[in-house]
This record gives structure tokens, C-alpha cells and sequence, in this order.
């Protein structure tokens, strides 16, 4: 019995996975803060989604965790997890100790990203683009993740696209992540509404010019990021996930209508169907939950500096592995 | 025996390819204009390598073409390749029909990506970064290209960088290859003189502001691409190529100058290491050739759209394959 986990700033999502990859159970208990409380959670997370399901912890045969931060996919630590007040956390020992199953450790991102691909059926190459707090790419290619050479794939957040923009918290100007993310509309619409993006579309279709002109902002970054996607790894399809998300057609469609804009001035951009290619991740499925249950199935990640194997074989030998 | 060509705007190089993947024979020929002339060239540069290599044409066992213009590597057939004055030629059936053996068809930055990870001995996850008449990348992982859903993948020369820049051949403006190829060196620093990079770096050496303004968005527009290349796919190498990396260090320094003053600004760009991930193709290696004869001996790709597969069962089977 495989069981993942979705580790959020508030929340954990927990799932045990069936052999069709639904969730055959869920629960959803608040995540604690620092290595302690989230371990705690973690543990309890399990326990109760197990028991949920009517089973007991000894059939758990494995467990994948997905969490926000820096992950060490091979060795299962945890660093700089900041929504959670975890500097370092060796989550994959110190869990599977308390749970008696091995675990696996995933970048929350690429979880949802291997989850979401599983469960909407996609083949070939997919990236979901994850507009939370921040804003990264999971990119899957043939059923595995695709992590690069030092697990760095996906991160074009951090791809600088106006220049002398504001000021991003990697240090660099005008990133991808300062026009296009949670903190991008926090920054450039603040509002003591919740969340500031609702409030933002809201003014906007009110007829405010100026947030009509932060929406379009949004909207091109956010088409700029599935640009970037398809120019350089030429996934087939692109899933728009993350808090963002939520605002479902009101986001896709100024992100379509910019996109048909540039495809205008452009052919050959036109020709790529950046458009066709784009879809929203479905309200409320356990993407990085499953998928983290995935990874948690998985064989180990090679602990290989710049191999890349690792993740053509995360996936190998698993039943649904076309 | 397997034959690799490499067609260019002026010339054909052909090599005959040995086991331990060196060049037993070499050749280079004028190329043919037109789709009647590209033809007649590619016959007699594959007939004029394997006598050189002292053996006949029953011994050849495929060949690989590496052409630039738009290629569709399932059927063989080029498009658009405008250097040649080629606007459509069924090339592999043409040229098979001539040969009596197999041919394969590649576009030629895709050759030279495969043929470069293989006689530098790469391993894991590169990108060849082709500076040429235009701005294109090759992505190769575990020793196999990868095309992308539509074959399109590597096109990082038509993300844009420069908001309201110079207008790009494709429609858009301020694509990475209007500030980072030889057409945009041709086009900041137009020189009587041939290349006219090396006008441009000369005169910047002798202390003209100006053309050193122009070597500097040269130099950041090349560290622009190496900086997509590592956040979107995260590969472990990358090497630049084509005609302006014939500059050699007077090109890579200025590169590295750039990535190192983004890298002090930013302590997450310098974790990625990336002047250290840069390094130069070496003159003269028949890269493009050599990777030809790999494609040309390998797997026919699978005519399914969006699948990506081909990509990884491209060199299966072959014994340099780890």
C-alpha cells in the first residue's frame, strides 16, 4: 500500500494510492511548523490516512512526501523549507523510522507535476507550471521527472525577462517569478482582501485601468513562462497549477489572448500552438499527493552528480509505465 | 560502415566513422545550391569519403545528414532551408535511392549536440549552444537527443529578452537572437571586414566604447542563453558552438565575466555554477559530421506526435550506449 504526501505551508494532503492511481482514501490535518512539528504531522498524516483507508501502518509499503524547499531527492533531507521554519530536516530517515516503510523525498512541484501527468492520462512530455508563492516548473517526460543534471530543472522563476525589473528574492531583477506568482500580484496589487489575485481580477473587470494593466502583466509572464517551456524543451503539454490556478478562466484566458497576440506579429510562434498546448490542473485533485506516492514507489535516485539517469528510472518497472 | 555528413551553407564535410566513434576519413566538398544540387553534393561527398577510407559504397551500412532549415527526422524530408535554396527535398529518400543504403535525416545543431556529447565523452545531460548565423540549441540526455514533442525543442533563440528590442526574423522582437548570433553582430556592428566579429572584438580590444557596449550585450546575451538553458532543463554542460565560437576565449571570457557579476548579485544564480558548466567545442572537430553518422545508425523515429519517445530509443542498442 502506497501512501503520499503533500506537505503545504498550512496543510498536509495525504493519500493512499490505488493500483488505478486514485486515491483510495484522503485526509487533510494542518502541517506543523519546524522540523519537529512537521515530522509530527507527517507521521500522524499517515497514521490516519491509513486508517481512513481500514488498514494498518505495517501494510504501508511506502511512503512519498512532497514538500516545498530544497530536496535532496537521494537522500531524502530537507533545507530551506521556509513556509514551514525548517532549515534542514532529515525527513526521509526520520519518518521512515517512525513509520517503519521506506520513504521518499520530493520537491513539491515536481510532485504535483509527476502526479498530475499520471492522472490526467498525458503521454509524451508535460511541464505543470506551478503559480503559488513563486513560480517553477515540474517537467515529466515519458511517465518520469525529469530533475537534470543537479535537480535543478524547471526553476524558470528565476529567468530574468524585464530587465532593471524588481527586485526578486534570488537576488536577480525582473524575474519570471516577479510578474508572474502569488508574491508578483501580493506586490504589484496589494489589498487587504484575500487572496489579493480575486481582488485584483475583480477591480479589473470593475474597469480599473490600472488593474486591468497589472492583469496583463500577470497574464504575459505567465505566457511568457509556457514560451520558455516550448522553445526549450518542447513539452507537448503545459498544466497551470498552484494558488493561482484557482482563478481558472479568468486567468487562461488573458494568458490565451496574449499568447494569440504575439502568435499574430509572429508565425512561426503561431505554429507552435502555445496555446493548444496550455491547460488548468482540475480543481482539488491530489496531484502532488499521488504523485508523491509515486515517487515513494519509485526506485531510489541515484546519488550521481550530473547523470540525469535517475530520472529515466524512477519509474521503471511500475505497472503503468507505458 | 557508417557515413556522416554534415551540409552547409558553403560546404559538405563527410566522415566515415569509426568504432571508437574518430573520423577513419574525412572529406570536404562545396555544397550544391538547390534541392537538384544539395542532392548531386551529398552523393559525391558520401562517394568521395568512402574511397578516401579505400572502401566502396556496398560497405556502407547508413547515412546521417545533418542540414539546417526546418527537418522532419521521421520521414527525412527538409523544409525551408533557406542557406541552400532548398524550399522542400524529400532528402533521405532521394539520397537512398542514390546510395543503396539507408540515410537519416538531423538538423545540423541536433547533429552536432549528439556528435559533440559523444567525442567529448559527456555524460549525463548537455546542451550544445550553436552560435551561429542564428541562435539555436541541442539538447542531448544519457547520450540520446532530445527533439521534444514537436521537434522543436532547443528554439531558445526565439525567447525574447530585450521587451520592445530589435525585430527577430521569426516576428517577435528582442529575441535572444537578435543580440546573440552572428546575424546580430552583422546587424550592431556592420564591418566591411570578415567576420565581422572579429571587426567587432578587435575594435572593442583597441578601446572603441562602443563596440565594447556591443561585445558586452553580445557577451550577456550568450550568458542569457546558457542562464534558460540550465534553469529550464538543468544540463549538466554546455557548449558553444558555431561560427562565433570560432573567437574562442575572447568570447568565453566576456561570457564568464557576465554570469560571474549576475552570480555576485544573486548567491542562488552562483549555486548553478554556470560559467563553470560553459565550455568551448573545439575547432575543427567534425561534431556535426560525426553525430550525423550516429543518427544515420540509429533507430528510425517514430512518426507519433507528441509522444517524445523516439528521443530516448534514438541510439538504443548501440555499444557506446552506457
Amino acid at each position: 500500500m502506497r501512501v503520499g504526501l503533500d506537505i503545504g505551508g498550512t496543510k498536509i494532503d495525504a493519500v493512499v494510492l490505488d493500483d488505478d492511481l486514485t486515491a483510495a482514501a484522503n485526509v487533510r490535518i494542518p502541517s506543523g511548523r519546524g522540523a519537529d512539528g512537521v515530522l509530527a504531522s507527517a507521521e500522524r498524516a499517515v497514521r490516519e490516512v491509513v486508517t481512513t483507508h481500514g488498514a494498518s501502518l505495517v501494510e504501508v509499503s511506502s511512503v512519498g512526501v512532497g514538500i516545498p524547499g530544497m530536496v535532496d531527492a537521494s537522500t531524502g533531507e530537507v533545507r530551506h523549507a521556509v513556509n514551514l521554519d525548517v532549515e534542514h530536516l532529515a525527513l526521509s530517515d526520520e519518518l521512515a523510522a517512525r513509520i517503519g516503510a521506506p520513504v521518499r523525498v520530493e520537491n513539491d512541484v515536481k510532485a504535483a507535476a509527476l502526479g498530475a501527468y499520471h492522472l490526467l492520462g498525458l503521454r509524451g512530455s508535460a511541464a505543470l507550471l506551478n503559480l503559488g508563492t513563486g513560480l517553477a516548473a515540474g517537467i515529466v517526460v515519458d511517465g518520469c521527472l525529469w530533475r537534470g543534471a543537479e535537480g535543478g530543472a524547471g526553476e524558470i522563476g528565476h529567468i530574468p525577462v524585464v530587465p532593471g525589473g524588481l527586485l526578486c528574492s534570488c537576488g536577480q531583477r525582473g524575474c519570471l517569478e516577479t510578474v508572474a506568482s502569488g508574491s508578483a500580484v501580493a506586490r504589484l496589487w496589494p489589498s487587504e482582501t484575500e487572496p489579493p489575485a480575486v481582488a485584483l481580477f475583480d477591480a479589473a473587470d470593475a474597469g480599473d485601468p490600472r488593474a486591468q494593466q497589472v492583469r496583463r502583466v500577470l497574464a504575459e509572464g505567465v505566457a511568457s513562462a509556457v514560451r520558455v517551456l516550448v522553445l526549450t524543451v518542447d513539452v507537448g503539454a503545459v498544466i497551470l497549477a498552484g494558488g493561482l490556478s484557482n482563478l481558472g478562466d479568468r486567468l487562461l484566458e488573458p494568458v490565451r489572448d496574449a499568447l494569440h497576440e504575439w502568435g499574430g506579429e509572429s508565425p512561426f510562434l503561431a505554429s507552435l500552438r502555445l496555446a493548444e498546448r496550455m491547460r488548468m490542473l482540475p480543481p482539488r485533485l491530489p496531484a502532488a499527493a499521488v504523485g508523491a506516492a509515486l515517487v515513494g514507489g519509485s526506485a531510489p535516485v541515484a546519488r550521481v552528480e550530473q547523470t540525469g539517469t535517475e530520472s529515466r528510472e524512477l519509474l521503471e518497472g511500475h505497472p503503468w509505465k507505458s
